[in-house]
């Protein structure tokens, strides 16, 4: 049942070990799921316990450790062997003495991990403080280190296999906005609207499955459009409101954001329609200038210098790496576009560029998804970059 | 734009503010979205960038610290004043050098608790190693204690209010399994059936809006039925299988799951309806004695007794509390129904029993979700307690 071919995990270990030992590395201790799927393919929603995937320089295969009741998961989905999958037992789940991490600590001292140098995501939602004083307490010979975002990177350039992946989940991003689009009237309800979107996200394509997305559908109209994380309630969309939308395709956990703003009437105001003109004027010009060999900062910079005739100010980073991701986030947590992120931009890398804008009495989200390519760019989906007016 | 009365809100923060003073804490720092939420009504997908709320025995509100771009949200959903809404600037998002907690740590110092004694939830995720790190490195004078599950315990007893929403959930979650029971037929695909459930659930009722659960529709079919924590793929459901299914229904994020086994045909294999058989009797038994006063294993130790005369084993916890959350967990982190937890069972508490058993070649799921009353137990939603043939 794996997802990719066994040597497509192979190279990304490989990648891994690479950077480890760049980084004085012996072992590397990954909480973050999206990671932990990328390594070794298990793919289940059990990252709501303690668990974790090591790769260690002396043994080919990462070995996998969670609660007993998912190791038949991993058996399934994962590439591997029986004897690198190891469970600890149900009593740790939330107990308040006992920890799941000093099983965890018993099967690197087991491995002779022990006195060895121990990457560990410092900064990963899933890798707790508690998690970490507890490896500290019975690991009294290792040495710590920060393995944030050191898988990330990997997965930061994709193969084409992982980019066709990116353009199914585009072609069913595609579908969600446009699901939206048709169920955003006046008069229905926001949960309703909201319903259909988590439908057509799910369905996918007639020949692939929607997966569930990082982030769920977000949707803010009238008084809401001045903020952009907010969900729906049972209020019923009025006349002449903005409905800012931001949503994704997925295939396979590998995402495809999708963004627009809907105005239901014929007369936006005027701050809607010139903030509309603007920001899709600059986003057209930080598209043109996308291709290998230019750096993260320079999109930023380019948008900024073609919105500087206007009033329209965006202090927030213009966008991000996209790829494979779980909740809570479908950004990779790599490359930020904005002052300083100094990253050159390679091919096969997927960018997520994103302007919204939040005054206080007016919101405008648009966004294109992109994947790099030898010369340019290519979209990840097909969709006006325009105000919808409805 | 308030999800509950002011005063609701007053009375949980001065029951944290008790506990906070018997476990000698002047502040508390709280990173799980559920506590946020449940002290101030503060309700967004903010949750994949580090925020948090400051409860302060000096101050009457507590203080939000979060995003720019989220403030407003803030500002439209919260109980809480302009003055106690503090905003950090977008540069320090997955910033490597510059942190969040930096301008976190700077607040507190300005408040004058940079010498008190601050709990912070040691082993909540989006509480990571990191940012406790940071923390400690800004605010020499200040010592920690670890205020995990603090504000999860106040939780566990429900105002009235909070079991309206229960219940409310519970219809949902009656709706929600209905229509899985109506899609999951022999040819189609998961994924379709997957798309109705997440739409059955995101609608709610005519009344409610439904809203998005803490963990995705669980769908182990086939092979996968012997592990609890899987999704769904472009198969197509085949004649003979059975199909695990763990679902919620959700309102303003209160969860009141259901779980149910599907077998696809009129004969499922005795070692399956022997299984149900023994598990729906361990359930009737477990709930019988649920009241006021007695203890959370005392559930458990009935349901073992129950199921001691058949060859069905459970190692994992028969049960949990359950309540208002977000992903990655609907299970409240407080009771376990399981040996050693002496947890006394009160009024208004909500339990969730889900005796899943997982063999390496079946699974059988079933539960029941119900709020403890005066002089029993009530369940939270109506739904035949048995194996499903269809």
């Amino acid at each position: 049942m794996l997802t990719f071919p066994r040597e497509e995990y192979r190279a990304r270990i490989a990648k891994t070990k690479q950077l480890m030992q760049e980084r004085g590395m012996d072992c590397l201790l990954i909480s973050q799921q999206a990671n932990m799927n990328y390594l070794t393919g298990y793919d289940g929603w059990s990252f709501y316990v303690h668990q974790c995937v090591i790769v260690s320089l002396d043994q080919e295969q990462p070995i996998w450790i969670g609660r007993g009741m998912d190791a038949n998961g991993a058996r399934i989905l994962s590439t591997l062997d029986e004897d690198n999958i190891y469970e600890y037992p149900d009593h740790l789940v939330h107990n308040t003495v006992e920890h799941p991490m000093h099983y965890v600590a018993g099967i690197i001292e087991e491995k002779g991990w022990g006195n060895k140098t121990l990457g560990v995501e410092m900064d990963q939602f899933y890798f707790t403080h508690r998690a970490y004083l507890e490896l500290e307490a019975k690991l009294p010979n290792i040495r710590f280190v920060d393995g944030n975002t050191l898988v990330n990177w990997v997965r930061s350039v994709k193969s084409d296999r992982e980019i066709e992946f990116m353009k199914i989940a585009g072609e069913i991003a595609e579908n969600v906005m446009q699901t939206a689009v048709d169920s955003i009237n006046v008069g229905a309800r926001e949960c309703d609207a909201a319903a259909e979107i988590a439908r057509a996200q799910y369905r996918g394509t007639a020949e692939h499955a929607g997966d569930y997305p990082a982030i769920v559908p977000l949707m803010m109209a009238g008084e809401k459009t001045k903020t952009p994380h907010l969900t729906w309630t049972e209020k019923k969309f009025a006349a002449d409101e903005a409905v800012l939308l931001e949503l994704s395709g997925v295939y396979r956990h590998y995402h495809t954001p999708i963004a627009r703003t809907i105005f239901l009437g014929q007369n936006p105001p005027p701050i809607m329609t010139e903030t509309a003109a603007v920001v899709t004027e600059g986003l057209a010009a930080a598209l043109e200038i996308i291709k290998p060999g230019i750096r993260a900062e320079d999109v930023e910079a380019r948008w900024r210098e073609a919105i500087a005739h206007s009033s329209v100010v965006k202090e927030s980073r213009l966008g991000y790496s996209i790829g494979i991701n779980y909740p809570p986030d479908w950004g990779e947590q790599t490359i930020s576009l904005r002052p300083g992120d100094k990253t050159l931009i390679e091919p096969n890398m997927c960018l997520h560029l994103i302007p919204g804008i939040w005054y206080d009495n007016v919101g405008f989200e648009i966004d294109a998804s992109v994947v790099v390519t030898e010369n340019g760019y290519e979209h990840l989906f097909d969709y006006p970059i325009d105000l919808v007016l409805k």
